[in-house]
């Protein structure tokens, strides 16, 4: 049908198929002309169940309007579609359809999303609006839903994409969120007014969706999900796909997982991470995602080697810290003095060792010729820069070891020891 | 020093260093004599200071051996480390090192892990060691210990290498598990005895777990993190590198986001997956991830046109069908017929209608010329096949939308309805 209306022009294919006669010429390039006999057969008796003037009232009634290639609302990025690009759409809302996709992100995902999703997915419809982008998806339950919610709260459009006509409320309970698009936004359709959704309209909407977006990203998806289809639509037209990971034991992404390990699509964690994926390049970069510096980066080289040359255990006199450093002593003599005066390093019986983490923060930010070692380490709710470190000074507190408690992180036991690290709180 | 190891051989590098004098032609390649200067005199102080002979009898009195390169027990992957191949492993464990390492993969990531880290660290541990890989990791809390864990349930031999000597024991409260190790694995380290580690000690000590591993995988890192030390030395070995997603919610999942966007790593949901990476092409395939079939799959493609034509509201005629089927009158009756009979469709007031939810699962398993639709597609534990169908079965049944409880796929109200849909069972 596509090929031919791009051919013949609308008007010439519907008289054709009223008089049941295609153009010979077409039909005779067609590989299989059986079954296009078929197809103008269904064509016809669908053209016979056909009622245009009253789908034209129907939308004029429900404040709808149509609007058709070539027209100044359509979205020329349809037209990559070819053979398949609608042949009209059906719009309701304020927004302009063309223009509101002129940067605008597909957010898809499972209808039955998890809380995980549905928290991602609105941080997804805010973060992309709050930048200028639209989101554009269906009208679902869970990711669609929570994705055009966001966007409603940072008072964007956004752009709905039925698989029924546009004054049909599917599914029912979003009325008052499809309400707030067409005041916001706007709601699309292929289908004329009236008509109701079927599997076969939902498959046929999801190109819509990858194809007015420059991007598709997928939230949430089990393995069979009409948003892998949407997936689909987007690498056929050389779009950007990107999906969000989620914990692999949830079955709602392991589509995005397989999308991932099949390197369809590119692994974003946040809004800003998508608009540098659909966005221009080098304008539209995401902040890297990069820890806190810690005190420990402004050392110099050689106090840094001689740190960590200083034993957590026992201690060291300053000849075997400069062996271990591979350092001259004149230079290991320099640094030890630095680094205990800014309380990184205490002597001990045994020598230099390492600063014990409790009493090393209150001292330390007072002293501070060099910044206090433990103070960020000491953070639990900061990754330390070398884990392994961090174990050292944990364990010379005698506190007990995250595992042992088997509750991980949150249950360090440094709440129950009574000591200084009460100075940091949890969040 | 390996590439003067390399090239005059141990016993005549240790007499250069006691003489203070390195060979004439090696010191002119290199590119900055003046540093090696200052190195050569950091050896002369550490030669000094070192104590072989009671290393070897500290060695021996803690039932520890040494191997080098060449002797039968030295894994020879470790030659790719070129002048930064160990010159020597001091082994503690009943193990052989080298038949261990012939088919490894290193499981390591963050020390503070989180509860689904340490998850996700034992399966990888177990699933890895009944396959007959060998799990290679550091000795500390978090993923470390909870993949060798894993590797000692499933009775397989497992691999610490740690940063300090092998008779030190640390984390102190390590020293049940590593004892384990010993009597089932092997614990290696490059460290004499009596070593205690610093920070230098664990990033050297992480190109060792690379090198002895066809590959790593991440299971979680924040973005500053030992893990991605070994990541990169993972790359730089071109060995195998996979990381394993979490929420992006999660910090400690960051660093294997960043190296899954990077594309430097490969997405893995399980230790199929990994081994699939890691193993030999075609042998080691991991099952395809795929949804379960649905009995709708079974239909053929007519039946299922016409299956997807039919309303879910109100009803409609075999013409009207046929024409949204896009099939001829006679094919539409013959699928209704069949579709009917089978429980998918039943006759309403307005004609054709999809059947309920709640009805079907039961007198259709008595039916069942075909097989039963809703059957599968109920089952709250599974994404239906297309998610927005199930959305108008759901609806069909009044049953409440999972995102007005807004607690997801968990709240459907199923449960509370009373009806028959109790037959499902939550897990």
């Amino acid at each position: 049908m596509g090929r031919l209306v791009a051919r013949y022009g609308a008007t010439a294919v519907v008289e054709a198929i009223r008089a049941r006669a295609l153009p010979v010429e077409f039909v005779a390039q067609e590989e299989r002309p059986g079954a296009l006999t078929a197809r103008l057969n269904a064509w016809y008796a669908r053209l016979a169940a056909a009622n245009p003037i009253a789908d034209l009232e129907a939308g004029e009634r429900s404040g709808a309007r149509l609007i058709v290639p070539g027209g100044p609302e359509w979205p020329t990025q349809l037209d990559q579609l070819g053979p398949s690009r609608p042949l009209g759409l059906w719009l309701r809302g304020t927004a302009d359809l063309r223009f509101s996709c002129l940067k605008s992100v597909a957010v898809v995902g499972a209808r039955s999303a998890t809380a995980y999703g549905v928290h991602i997915a609105a941080e997804f419809g805010v973060g992309l609006s709050e930048s200028g982008w639209t989101v554009v998806s269906g009208g679902a339950f869970g990711v669609d839903g929570a994705a055009h919610r966001g966007a409603l709260v940072a008072d964007s459009p956004t752009v709905v994409v039925l698989a029924c006509g546009v004054d049909v409320c599917y599914p029912t309970s979003h009325d008052t969120l499809f309400a707030a698009v067409r005041d916001q936004g706007v709601v699309v359709s292929e289908c004329p007014p009236g008509v109701h959704p079927t599997r076969a309209r939902f498959l046929i909407r999801n190109r819509l969706i990858a194809a007015l977006s420059r991007g598709t990203v997928v939230v949430e998806a089990a393995l069979r999900s009409g948003a892998l289809n949407t997936a689909a639509h987007t690498l056929t037209l050389n779009r950007h796909l990107a999906a969000v990971p989620g914990p692999v034991t949830s079955r709602m992404s392991a589509g995005c997982h397989r999308l991932l390990r099949e390197r369809k699509a590119v692994c974003v964690t946040s809004p800003e991470e998508m608009i540098e994926l659909v966005g221009v390049i080098g304008d539209d970069l995401a902040p890297q995602t990069r820890a806190p510096a810690v005190p420990r980066d402004k050392l110099n080289e050689s106090t840094r080697r001689v740190l960590d040359a200083i034993p957590t255990r026992g201690g060291a006199g300053p000849a075997s810290i400069a062996v271990a450093a591979g350092l001259g002593l004149d230079a290991t003599l320099s640094a030890l003095g630095g680094l205990a005066a800014a309380g990184y390093i205490e002597r001990s019986p045994d020598g230099w060792r390492v600063r014990k983490l409790g009493t090393t923060y209150r001292k330390a930010s007072e002293a501070a010729v060099l910044e206090p070692r433990m103070a960020e380490d000491a953070d639990p709710t900061q990754e330390p820069p070398f884990p392994d470190e961090d174990d050292l000074a944990r364990h010379e507190d005698g506190l007990p070891a995250p595992e042992e408690s088997s509750q991980g992180r949150e249950h360090d036991g440094w709440k129950e020891k009574g000591t200084e690290l009460l100075a940091f709180e949890y969040p």
